[in-house]
């Protein structure tokens, strides 16, 4: 590899690379061997990297670069309020269902480097949730979602849609998942999803069945 | 081991003795590892457990039977339908979370031995499917879950409880799931689950948003 002298360029050509690596050889690698795939001295890859987790938190970045930008220009856009929120979760979903269906080993090793690693995903996972409570603000100032605080109707909606937002569901249940489904469980929530006790649970706990 | 001459006996006391074995060596055993365990010969182990994969689906038939035993209680109780609903998942969530929080890394170890076996983890599926259908025939007649046939119904309550009913997702946020959940997810089904298009996929698909 020859440098721009763009770092960012650099940088990003760098973890391009250090993805195809870690796909051929099916596990996450180090600085050292990314410099000796890319013919470059360990100082101009410690540039990009000073430290050993900073490249695989920066193939983490260019994992979810698509689905930032997905949820970016949903919550931007002036759709209905139910619409953003099935555009929210189907985009990503077809997104994620091509990765997985163009290599899905490849889409099993990623799952697995990124359960090792759950605290640099976290990230991710907290800029969805941070989206996510615009739209439920949203929603609720139309009425929906009543009786909930925003992180009570999060934590549900988070559970309830995680067939669709877990890379690790979609490798055991793939077949099952279709944007039609997806489209019933969001018509669900909309027509069903409220705060308070209404009946479920019932008063007397478990005992009740004898 | 000692024979107790009730055969159903002697092969229990050999899947909890495989069970054990299992769990001490972090991985899926033989008749020959059960049989020198055991301190029986091979012809004995082997009586119980003609084929090899019948010790681990064994294994299986153990580990859910308290399950097994949760749903033909609930479906035969006279809970109304929508206790019905909670008690169907509550119990057998509140079972898995015990057995998780007992010993996080056996727990572990079996969802990693039945994700290998899927196909024989198959027959539970299968029949928790069953029971879920004979739920949904009583909520229908009741006049829930309208205009969506009962494997319409099925796969889309599947999806949205899978939280509650995956071993592999209790693995990944068992801190998120609680009991008061569950039920604010079962009331919002019994609110809100319904066929037909009720707004959230749109007519214009995806190019909906620019």
């Amino acid at each position: 590899m020859v440098a721009s002298g763009d770092t960012e360029q650099d940088k990003r050509q760098l973890v391009e690379l250090a993805m195809k690596v870690t796909e051929r050889r099916g596990e996450e690698i180090s600085r050292a061997t990314l410099a000796s795939e890319a013919g470059l001295s360990r100082t101009v890859v410690d540039r990009h990297f000073p430290e050993e987790g900073d490249l695989f938190n920066a193939i983490i970045d260019l994992w979810y670069e698509p689905d930032i930008a997905i949820m970016e220009e949903v919550v931007a856009s002036d759709l209905p309020i139910q619409r953003k929120f099935y555009e929210f979760y189907a985009r990503r979903y077809i997104r994620e269902r091509e990765r997985y269906e163009e290599d899905p080993q490849t889409f099993a090793l990623y799952c697995e480097l990124g359960s090792n690693r759950f605290e640099d995903v976290r990230g991710y996972i907290d800029l969805a949730d941070h989206y996510l409570s615009e739209l439920i603000a949203q929603a609720q100032a139309e009425g929906f979602f009543p009786d909930l605080s925003i992180n009570q109707a999060l934590t549900l909606i988070n559970q309830m849609v995680i067939a669709y937002t877990s890379p690790q569901v979609m490798l055991m249940i793939s077949h099952r998942l279709e944007e039609e489904k997806l489209a019933a469980i969001i018509d669900t929530l909309f027509a069903g999803l409220a705060g308070g006790d209404r009946g479920a649970k019932g008063v007397s706990g478990l005992r009740a069945v004898r």
